[in-house]
């Protein structure tokens, strides 16, 4: 059986999604997707709240309810029963995160085990046969096939496939 | 650089020492360490208690304040110089204990950074040069040199090169 490592945050969920809606009815002030690019998102924000978003990110239960990206729940179902899949995290650099993604994974996806979640600091040491993630710095140290799963923050990004969405995740792994 | 994968439970932390302390004070029961063997401790504890034990493990703060292999913190100090090593621990069954996890690594082994911490379910994803660790399940899927840490529920393997400490680990890494 193939084995998918596939990543959480802006692949499976919507952290962008979450911390723009909190930002904009905090701080009345629209969030500037235009200028998020070269892998991170701080470009969206003034620069005097680039800490409060950093918080953010840090404060217990951040990740416990984030929106899940569509298609993803039905489409890793089909998937989960053709592949060995491990959803992946580099999410030890925010360590009040950890319980709250593993809750989150099991509420959101009842169909993955618990065996089934890795949370790591970097994805160096993670082999497969493919992995599906948003960032470059992830996918570079891949041996299997890498597959960059469009995100704002890298539509720049060059020389990798993509994954627009799971339809298209579907179409490739479902077929 | 070679990669060395340490798994943390009975390797660089001591759980057992810790809960048989617990369970001693508690029941006024000896734990029978004669009979811990087949990679499970429980054959060390009556049956009626089985279920106690393993509430503890699941115990929110169990994991926090594990005392230390001996000779660890000091051997893996200069082992961390010449070779890139993960932490890489069979946690996430027990989701309380994931941020106990993290913070007694960093609390402990104040020299590694949290991008050396990998908290999985099972092992089968991890890739590396050697694999120290307890369990025969963890070192059974391990494509690199796996190197059995020896334990009292793993007295009985054969067949598995061991670490029975961490001045022997200094010897075969730090020659």
């Amino acid at each position: 059986m193939e084995r998918i490592i596939i990543d959480m945050d802006e692949v499976i969920a919507d952290p962008l999604a979450e911390i723009a809606n909190w930002y904009e009815r905090a701080h009345d002030i629209k969030v500037n997707y235009a200028n998020i690019k070269g892998g991170t998102w701080m470009g969206g924000f003034p620069e005097q709240h680039h800490q409060l978003v950093r918080e953010k990110l840090f404060a217990e239960g951040f990740f416990r309810n984030l929106p899940v990206m569509d298609d993803a729940v039905d489409v890793l179902k089909e998937m989960n029963k053709r592949y060995e899949i491990y959803i992946v995290s580099a999410a030890v650099e925010f360590p009040n995160s950890l319980k709250d993604k593993h809750d989150w994974l099991m509420e959101n996806f009842p169909y993955f085990s618990w065996k089934q979640l890795v949370l790591c600091g970097d994805k160096k040491m993670i082999a497969g046969d493919y992995m599906i993630d948003d960032h470059l710095k992830n996918l570079i140290h891949f041996k299997g096939k890498p597959l960059l799963y469009s995100a704002l923050h890298n539509r720049d990004v060059e020389g990798y496939e993509r994954i627009n969405n799971w339809k298209e995740a579907a179409t490739m792994f479902l077929k």
